[in-house]
């Protein structure tokens, strides 16, 4: 059998299940270290997972710096003793003081956060000098994709006044430019390029101030080209377990999917159609029903009607298709899609051999 | 201040944040008991709230039927001891020997199971017989949906062989009609009715057989039909927490909203738009953009993007919003929505007076 998904001991596993392939995670972790100069520059992004399991996978490969979105996925990263920790999130009201509170309870991590409003890092100064503690920011940038982040011209201002803040060390920039995603390369870097040079345009001019700031920047899919431009961290997450729309999208990368959904068909409605039991509470369905997942070993299914419980796809005349029958479901977008399980089945040498918990779907932990 | 949502401690609350407030689901299950001329005819579906504590107020309703649709949902109602659970799904595989494991563990609990395929009668009949156990089952029928179901025509012949089969009690059919959402009453009415003659004739020619058939028909939106239809079962779900969907589909219904999603104003990427933490891990995301949520407090705003954890609206030029203003959001869909969160807040005299676990949101509790 060389259908690397195929589980031999499927027969006793209930669906719909979210099943992990450990030894595809080391591999594209791999790929991940392979594909930039110096290991120190990676700080992959722990959504997708959200898992301890992948981040001491993520540790054995070197890399000690760490992305998250969520005071939740920080703490995970904190109870897993990690070096460095960026909450990529500006914390406002109550999760400021949830954010300060992380910080003490876990001082083996060096946590640091984004700030990209003066009311925003006032919040933290009074908070951190209350506390006696320092708070590291980044500076979030907002490079094209007009979802947070202050304009590239007006962060320099906004920096200085951080570093002028008691409680505050401004550590560098975070430039997320998850708007650019065009399936050909040389547009993407072209897009890249252009979003990124206001961002170099204010390093240089901190640097004239004598300041040194390090610069985050990217996801997957511009991660190829932050990690040819020297000297910057690059935060891609979806590539430890990749997915069908990444995997479409930018074919020029190397990974390869390493979670998928397993489904099984629990009704046959007519003469043509399948029932599966793959509803939108077991697989991510931001997108339009066709862009919901892809099956390994059904690649012909389509869907047709997608709800709680139940995902039904046309199957075409005489297709053989019984009650029970097994699907191994690629999702479009595997990132929220984890987050739907509580744990993820491990698959290794074809059988089930364990649980990865998904921690950090929870929105708190202890904290 | 006359806004029944607002949370007068909201300040302590970090977001996002699923809120329930237990007077609305009181008075929602107040006016479903008052709407059917004898509560024994209800039997609400659980899959909206997943909640021990919402189950404990539809049992104080006086209603001691439920449905659900996932093995953890009917688990849940073993743990609160109801009556009578149907586990509206036809276990296939591994499935069904976890229901007949939920049967043996929770003996105070009636359950039953839907059964459309012989197949599925079958693997059920051996499972009961090595057990010991009787599995009581109901066919589903596809009254038009075409998700699940046999065709009613076909259905007699499968009720007289579950009904021979050792082990199997058939207790009746069940006829989700899931496909008619009509916003005209009448049109729905008329929709409804001619979905359920066929069902209607089954039952004739079953009864003409000397069987005594139980119904059970419809969801939310053809419950004042399938209500005004003597004898059979009726099973809403959303009505106990309604949303912004049905609010908008069905004005006729009395319900309201009794759960929101809170957020708050976390980045003012420019001068018109604001970024809210509410991303589509944290509000259900199947319909498109513009039907994620609005806003109790904030109508004018739209839904302009959506990602991971952010929500990106249009507020328009001179919008006054400032960071950390918090928005009080109406989903479209509550029922996915409330499976993106571990626990609902509980909003009692406008404070946050405790928590509503969202037990069932987990694939497995024990079982």
């Amino acid at each position: 059998m060389d259908e690397w998904f195929r589980i031999l001991d499927v027969a006793a596993v209930d669906t719909p299940a979210l099943v992990v392939y450990p030894a595809r995670v080391h591999a594209n972790l791999a790929q991940l270290v392979a594909r930039i100069d110096d290991v120190a520059r990676l700080r992959p992004h722990i959504k997708t997972h959200k898992t301890p399991a992948a981040v001491r996978l993520t540790l054995a490969a070197g890399i000690t710096k760490f992305k998250c979105a969520t005071v939740a996925e920080a703490e995970l990263l904190g109870q897993c003793a990690v070096p460095d920790a960026l909450l990529a999130y500006q914390p406002v009201g109550p999760k400021a003081v949830r954010f300060l509170a992380l910080m003490a309870a876990y001082p083996a991590t060096r946590f640091s956060c984004l700030v990209d409003h003066p009311a925003a890092a006032a919040q933290l100064s009074a908070l951190a000098t209350a506390a006696g503690q320092t708070v590291r920011v980044f500076i979030d940038l907002n490079v094209g994709m007009n979802r947070s982040g202050i304009a590239p011209a007006a962060a320099g201002a906004l920096y200085q006044q951080c570093a002028a803040l008691p409680g505050l060390a401004v550590v560098g920039l975070h430039a997320y430019d998850g708007h650019i995603h065009d399936e050909d390369l040389a547009v993407r870097t072209a897009r890249c390029h252009a979003a990124f040079a206001p961002v170099a345009a204010l390093v240089a001019q901190l640097r004239g101030a004598g300041l040194a700031p390090v610069v985050v920047a990217g996801g997957t899919p511009t991660f190829p080209i932050h990690a040819a431009r020297p000297g910057v961290e690059c935060s891609p997450g979806t590539f430890i377990y990749w997915d069908g729309g990444y995997g479409r999208a930018f074919a020029e990368q190397p990974f390869e999917p390493a979670a998928l959904v397993l489904g099984r068909v629990v009704s046959l409605p007519d003469a043509t159609k399948l029932c599966l039991d793959i509803g939108h509470k077991a697989v991510a369905s931001e997108s339009p029903l066709d862009k919901r997942l892809t099956f390994l070993n059904a690649p012909e299914l389509r869907v047709v009607g997608h709800s709680e419980e139940h995902l039904v796809v046309e199957a075409g005349p005489g297709h053989g298709y019984q009650l029970g029958d097994v699907l191994y479901g690629l999702p479009h977008h595997i990132c929220p899609t984890v987050a739907l399980y509580e744990r993820a089945l491990v698959i290794e040498n074809q059988r089930v051999a364990g649980e990865w918990p998904t921690l950090a779907r929870a929105r708190a932990l202890t904290l």
